[in-house]
């Protein structure tokens, strides 16, 4: 299933290390202005190699649009994006073509497949997530006339919450060959009430499903998230009033749809799994070994999943959006 | 959306106050023996009305199989499940008619369809969660001979962790006529490595859009969850042996693929909205009004999630189980 | 796959047999009035035993909603209805358990399954086509508003195209012990243009599919159908003046999309398969046996699937209505 | 919707004159060996330009895997295929910007959007099919190992069915400034019983919707097809013995699901809408107008419609396949 959405349906594709990774994009409306350029400054925030924090992979990222547009706007017909990959050092994983690197999927992808392409992850690495930005700047352009922003931001990061605690988190980590985890919180803001279905559909529920299913994310809260399970009906109930809400517990969300509150999600996001470290693993053949994963890596993926988790927001929210339009369809009303 | 899932796929139906809830399961595989009474324990686990510290509307809660089995096996077809509701005192709602209970869908349901039933909440009722025990209590059945079994259990309530702290937060709760949240913990034993698929249809994507859909849940977090934030890749990280992964950390998925360990999700769960505490809030035409919710209500639903938790778990690994099916299907393999 | 549609999506269940059949509507929009007395006429008409040309089957095939509106209005909560079955002689198959009718898809669903509900077909059977008309009948009343009316008649039986000649075709083959096919137009008027969707979505393809999957259909035109493998560009192409298209060879469908003007269909019904004439098949055991299908049979079931291919076409219509909708959501326009 | 199947998902991209045209297959099986010069004859044998009776675009057509596979096999990763446009006489068309050709979607897509890309149709180009045939290509190669093979020829243009005749009525209407219709055949052999599903999942149901969505088909049918009208039940049941059937007046299907029979497809095609001699139109502000279609066109579309029928019909064969897998899924068998 590399399709994400109903409405707003966006299949990704290409691995770390192939030729190309992409997505297209159906059931974008038409008429809405588009460039390269309305998507590129999206990609350039999530590209690594910006600074010494970071993976040091050196990719210019340039995204090309090749269909669903004409004299720069979109027809209704599907958008295909696609961006080259370039500083791909397939040697680099050599080494790990026969070793199940611990924290990442090479054991699970071999036991579901009985294959795996093993450079740099193949599909399941990050890089996938350059196609989920590709597609979430385009969701963003369908939000921005409708009011609807969404902005997030490192919280906390291995236990430190102040910029420069963190940074330190993330140094320390890095020259001792090791990573670190952290939270990540996005908000969107300007979201009219009734978005999100009731039952299986809800917003959250989509929300949560979207967030999760960003590699290294192990857990999603929306509003009073974990707290709320240590607060009373009281506390956590938010009045109404005629001038709105007086209080967001909810974080944006009752029943499954939107009450036109800021929209406020966290997630909790683990160490990244490539350290220096040496780690215990095992072969493809079973027998016991030590990993040590070289390569580029970010020794906390937190600040790059930001964007991605914006992004995510977007796609969920220009989702609920056309879905909630047929509820303007036929019928006596 | 009230269809859960992809190819055991459920559609439930029906309102707290209306003739009955229900389900129409489509996509369960033939062979498998399937009887009323195979069903029936799972929603007398979930029935109120069992103890002093839950809702006491009485309902009886005989589920009726319509279709999709003979002779006590299923065939195949769409199998229908119907519950008629009895205990239906709509008349607890006349005051309610006009009024947004706090922290309930009813504000939002307006804002989307412009009506709605306001007995018992209607569709956004915790009854309709009857239907998905009912089709979780197949799911179930479906599971059992590959020896997958799921449980769940309360591991904390307003803070108190131990059972009879636990209680007590209950009761107080109910005597002060407020309500407490809490935290159920669900975990499935003796699944089989590879479920789950990369990108979106991540198991962890597919557990945490199911169990954030069940009303009043708030968070989702998978093994370490949001303790993976405070955790170094050197701890979080499960080595790889031989005899196979020495911790758990990850909670049984990596990449978003099952890794063949025990699959631990912990869901935050809200206090019940319903209390008899004052409240601010307006009525329909945006008046400002005081609200106590009488009626039947749980001081604290956690409890009556349980089941639920562990149906909708039940439900997202059968999906999976039969996902998976098709990568031994057609090819030269 | 006992769901029908994307949008207003119907989930039938239910054999002929069994305890009942019917159907679950979701995303029917809110805000519609609808009652069972809405529903009944469009059982009533395709119901059996009106006339010595029909089966003798007698089923009252009374509708109940069970779910989905409030004070006799849609609330968009699914629509749970069903129609209890009655008059069930199923001891009239007990001879036919271990037979395979040729015609019929007994072989095929054995071979599918590895089991079946021998009575009457079970799920085969062309009572499942209830359930669709009953969804019909509240997919008819959704398009009224808009001016969408759609009718169907026979046109042709066994090669006679009169009504007294169709009837008389209809008596010789049932005084035969035998039956006889025919062809159905269907037509709506009203429709406006630009509904469907480029590509896989085609009005036309959604049409396609929806008429062949109602039992016994062999073949499906459009507009001039087969008859256009005969024309040329000259006389096939409708000329478009500023009064709008003078002729509609095409149908009401261009491009997969409709046109404003009258959407034409056709679809082949076969022959009844059940026959009293005596048949060569093979039991269970592939043992070579003689049959002659008794029970009570419709000698040509062309007049009884008009209901049913109006009803499907309606279905294919507000579900591209609700599609369309969303082309009016967000965005720059 | 620009997605086909549900295992085996097609999603196909790109406009007649755009950058290029190109398919993301989701689900593929992992394991099958897939190389560029597997695709490639398929879509040469699509191509334009390779005789007097055909189009004289000149497109070498080239196919790029960009993803999906590692040395030379799938992964089960997404496979994107793209081929970039060379040969656009954009200028072609520059007369045709504010005409709506009669026969075309010109109109209706202007309805449904309210713009287009005028150049060759845009989207709603033949050209678009070649993305289909890519995807084809790839389903052919997971059918080969299970035994199935698919074969489509013309059987009758503008009335003649010999060889010869064919030739004289396409180069007679070419001669003429004009076009001709003409019927497919797709024949499918080597197909087991059991695929396809009851009721909405039908198998001729699927291929009904697939055939209906290649642009120009007017008419499906199946087997006897529109011939099953004139047939009494006795000539139209195909006998079963202990060797098999003993007729296939079916086409291979029954009750929607396979018998292991041939498959047998015959699909109408109207006379290609291009044509040269003047017809009667408006332009977009409604005024009336004169039209002559010059460009590159194909007097007769039949021929190049063959290998794309196949392809569809392979599609929907793939898919069934994958899930019919699902049956020897979990459960007590």
């Amino acid at each position: 299933m590399n399709t994400f959405g109903r409405n707003f349906r966006c299949t990704t594709f290409g691995e770390s290390h192939g030729k190309a990774v992409g997505v297209v994009i159906d059931g974008c409306p038409p008429g809405i202005s588009l460039m390269e350029a309305d998507i590129q400054p999206y990609l350039d925030r999530r590209r690594p190699g910006k600074g010494p924090l970071e993976s040091a992979r050196q990719e210019p990222d340039r995204v090309e649009i090749l269909s669903g547009t004409f004299e720069g706007v979109t027809t209704g017909a599907p958008i295909a994006l696609i961006v080259r990959n370039r500083d791909q050092r397939s040697g680099d994983y050599d080494a790990l073509r026969d070793l199940f690197r611990p924290g990442h999927a090479d054991y699970t992808w071999q036991a579901k497949y009985g294959l795996r392409d093993h450079r740099g992850g193949g599909r399941t690495s990050g890089r996938e997530t350059l196609a989920r930005v590709a597609a979430g700047a385009v969701a963003v352009r369908c939000l921005a006339p409708c009011g609807i922003a969404i902005q997030g931001r490192i919280i906390e990061v291995h236990g430190a919450t102040e910029l420069e605690a963190i940074e330190a988190e993330i140094r320390a980590a890095r020259d001792a060959g090791d990573s670190v985890g952290g939270i990540v919180e996005v908000t969107a803001t300007g979201c009219p009430a009734g978005l999100g279905d009731p039952v299986f559909g809800k917003l959250d529920a989509a929300i949560a499903g979207a967030m999760m299913g960003i590699g290294a994310v192990k857990g999603v809260e929306i509003g009073e998230g974990f707290g709320a399970a240590r607060l009373s009906g009281g506390e956590m109930n938010d009045p109404i009033t005629a001038g709105g809400f007086t209080s967001n517990h909810a974080g944006g969300i009752l029943g499954g749809i939107s009450t036109g509150q800021d929209i406020v999600v966290r997630i909790a996001v683990k160490p990244t799994p490539s350290i220096q470290r040496v780690q215990k693993t095992v072969d493809i053949a079973g027998k016991e070994r030590e990993i040590s994963v070289a390569g580029r890596h970010d020794p906390c993926i937190a600040p790059r999943i930001v964007p991605v988790a914006e992004c995510m927001l977007a796609l969920v929210l220009v989702d609920s959006m056309l879905e909630q339009a047929k509820y303007r369809g036929p019928g006596e009303r």
